[in-house]
């Protein structure tokens, strides 16, 4: 087994565990954003969302609604973003599905999101093709 | 009606749409992050995460599942980010529930996580804290 995040679970790596059921787990994140940086995992390997069974992601999110304001509560803020990175290019590290929570604070350097807009025209036809492959 | 996204669910603002059921709607984000940035909300309207019935919750992930290789097809991409933003510190700007999918390319400038670490004994209170919360 070569996946850190199955070490986890399994206990063969160490994780600070905060909360878990039968199929997922949470953890503190051990390079965290922001303190109080929180994953969420399945117990299964899953690489990503896609390949991951509706069951554990419908359980993953509805960990994620019930430890986001604990989390707010243990770190004294008010807002935070729920992420999941899929590949390489967006930022995934371990091939293991995860939803990250990171409380956030003002000035905490992280950033937003950059604001791009469409060329004339261009909208139209990518709302088209996505729909062709749905 | 005040919301931006209740508007663009009883059709008197417009989007270009993408999938929909009977709860949900996604459609592309008008100032995207790249082309292809795609938003799923629920129909009725909740302000964020933890405020939205679980259902929805779990037919969001399931329209984020379908969704996501869709828009890799029709981006001609890989990876992607999912994200949700919980307050105007993380970076929401319309109260109403609702995902990104951010399809990614390499140096398309929106970066990725920083990486923190926890001071000595950190880590360990501030999962204690959590549970406490929890």
């Amino acid at each position: 087994m070569e996946c850190v995040f199955c070490k986890i679970v399994a206990g063969e790596l160490p994780a600070e565990r905060v909360y878990e059921t039968d199929k997922i787990l949470a953890f503190l994140d051990n390079r965290p954003v922001n303190y109080g940086h929180v994953l969420i995992i399945p117990k299964s390997h899953h690489e990503n969302l896609i390949d991951a069974p509706n069951d554990l992601l419908c359980e993953i999110i509805m960990a994620a609604k019930k430890l986001a304001p604990a989390i707010l509560k243990a770190t004294g803020l008010n807002d935070y973003n729920l992420v999941m990175n899929s590949g390489k290019v967006a930022g995934q590290i371990i091939f293991h599905t995860h939803f990250h929570i990171i409380p956030r604070f003002e000035g905490d350097g992280y950033g937003q999101f950059r604001i791009g807009e469409y060329k004339e025209g261009e909208k139209e036809k990518m709302a088209a093709k996505i729909k062709k492959y749905l």
